[in-house]
């Protein structure tokens, strides 16, 4: 897939092909659209040059390496990670691989090439991708190539979720979702999730939030503070890159809470200092490092990580302007994560 | 010293006295003026209705005691602290004092009278006020009543400083150079101060900055960058309470760096999310809890707090009005902090 603000398309293109010792490349059997390819294509993150070809989220069959990649072979079977590493840059030696300043990051699809192709070269292949044991199934595992370490990593660890905790989540789309089954692995009190749409909600609550505020419909304050005494969200979660839903995690918190800024943003948010300086508050943001994609895949070997009913539409690779109309229209189709495959 | 939006005034009042078992009255033997009297003269804390006697850092002897009161006795030479605390509510047992809920917190001189004037009543005496050894003198420890804990707990704490780090501090007022000194305490590489008057970068520089840059001749970000191999500072504390000194702040800060924010503030900032969303960027906003002012009285007996060139200038209690015109001054007065002892 083709993408730049405003602009899409399936087309041909030439075969991803070795281009440092570093590289591998896969054939690609399962990659999935991150609302992320929908910020790229409103033009939210300008840096993305029309041409390039998106998708960060794939699984995969190594075809070829490198003379520099070790731990890889053809026929491995891997997830190709939404963030490539380096590893020798000091940001990739602390384990904040996405700010890796070697050439890694989160370049696949947005500075490089992408997965949303039939092949794609993966840069820094030994600590870009993540070898898949056989239990674990295309789709369950594509999803662990962002929006799970994305949700955990940004949202539930940054926003550092402890048990009894009332948790906010600012939007239901798959972060979000993904976001409460994150949070559940450390028993919050109470996951209240605000969206609105309706049958995100309803989404919500299967994966296991215990309210749900539709925007327009009911009030997020007074249902956050009804169940907190009046105190506000220990951990609000901003799930959908706006400034208005990051203003309203920032109301929803309470004294000494956090707020874990998740979404894609392309504009400026207002921070009201003027009420916030003497609340003692923790506001994050982050782009996902991919350190815990290791132990979310243990995590899903064990059962731990109910994702079964995260996959709504599935294409074949060659559907992708369909499979686009349908994710970006989630509000009619119900789609939360679109899966195509070979 | 009568205070409110605007209005300020030395005038004959009814004594303080005791109102509830556990409150205690102290003459006050020194007390100073805070850069928060300031923004509330300017009108930045509008819950301080007009009348209320301001200030909150004093250094007082009991002089009578509550029912309530364990601790404390008639002649007790006492440090009476920004924050009272009722050790009750649940965010007292947590040690976030500042947030109390209990009827504690930030109130003198804020929600009820303060300490700029000859008697005080200090509610919940035995946690709000703190016993002062011999060997620490009133203006020395009159600069731990919210100074010193301020900086240390919402700036250098809250800011994680760590050995070798590079630390800018915007604003060079008795916060921003209480950041400084308590900075010093965990070894960083580089301290950058940032301020408008020389005067008080050359302060900077004596309490143990490193590096100062003077607004509008030297480029800040140029300079934190040339410090930094162009990554920016690990730490960036807001120490004057503005919407630019805020922005400002998350611009010199690396991807993986602290904001932590010290300053009173009246007005919303713009928060660049379309730029801090993908840095892993932490801000931290708080009002001093003062968990830490045990630790620094010691410090203090210890020598680890060199305070000595902190209080510029010196008043009698009947001259409140001349010493704040000296601090609201400070520009031409060259005032840091001005202490009234009776």
């Amino acid at each position: 897939m083709y993408g730049g603000p405003g602009v899409r398309s399936w087309t041909e293109i030439p075969d991803a092909r070795i281009e440092d010792p570093r590289d591998a490349i896969i054939q690609v059997d399962a990659v999935t659209i991150c609302g992320t390819d929908l910020h790229i294509l409103g033009g939210d993150v300008p840096e993305v040059t029309e041409g390039t070809v998106l998708g960060h989220e794939a699984v995969g069959t190594i075809v070829e390496t490198g003379g520099g990649v070790g731990g890889l072979a053809p026929g491995d079977r891997v997830l190709a990670s939404c963030i490539s590493a380096c590893g020798i840059c000091r940001y990739c030696r602390q384990g904040a691989y996405g700010q890796c300043r070697g050439g890694g990051g989160w370049i696949l699809g947005h500075l490089m090439n992408g997965v949303q192709s039939e092949y794609a070269r993966i840069p820094f292949a030994d600590l870009s991708t993540y070898k898949l044991p056989d239990r674990v199934d295309d789709e369950s595992a594509v999803l662990l190539a962002d929006i799970l370490p994305t949700s955990y990593e940004v949202g539930v660890l940054n926003g550092q979720v402890r048990p009894g905790d009332t948790v906010a989540i600012v939007g239901a789309g798959p972060i979000g979702l993904a976001a409460v089954v994150t949070a559940r692995l450390f028993s919050p009190a109470h996951i209240v999730v605000i969206d609105k749409a309706e049958s995100r909600l309803q989404a919500a609550k299967m994966f296991g939030a215990d309210t749900t505020v539709l925007v327009g419909s009911d009030d997020a304050l007074d249902t956050v503070q009804a169940l907190t005494g009046g105190l506000g969200a220990d951990v609000a979660m901003e799930a959908v890159g706006t400034p208005q839903t990051f203003e309203l995690c920032t109301t929803l918190v309470r004294p000494g809470g956090r707020v874990a800024n998740i979404g894609v943003h392309g504009a400026p948010a207002t921070l009201h200092l003027e009420d916030l300086w003497i609340r003692n508050v923790t506001i994050t943001t982050g782009l996902v490092d991919t350190y815990s994609t290791p132990k979310l895949l243990d995590m899903l070997v064990a059962g731990q990580l109910d994702l079964g009913h995260m996959v709504t539409h599935r294409f074949g690779l060659n559907e992708f302007m369909a499979a686009y109309d349908v994710f970006a229209d989630a509000g009619r189709s119900g789609a939360l994560k679109v899966v195509l495959s070979r």
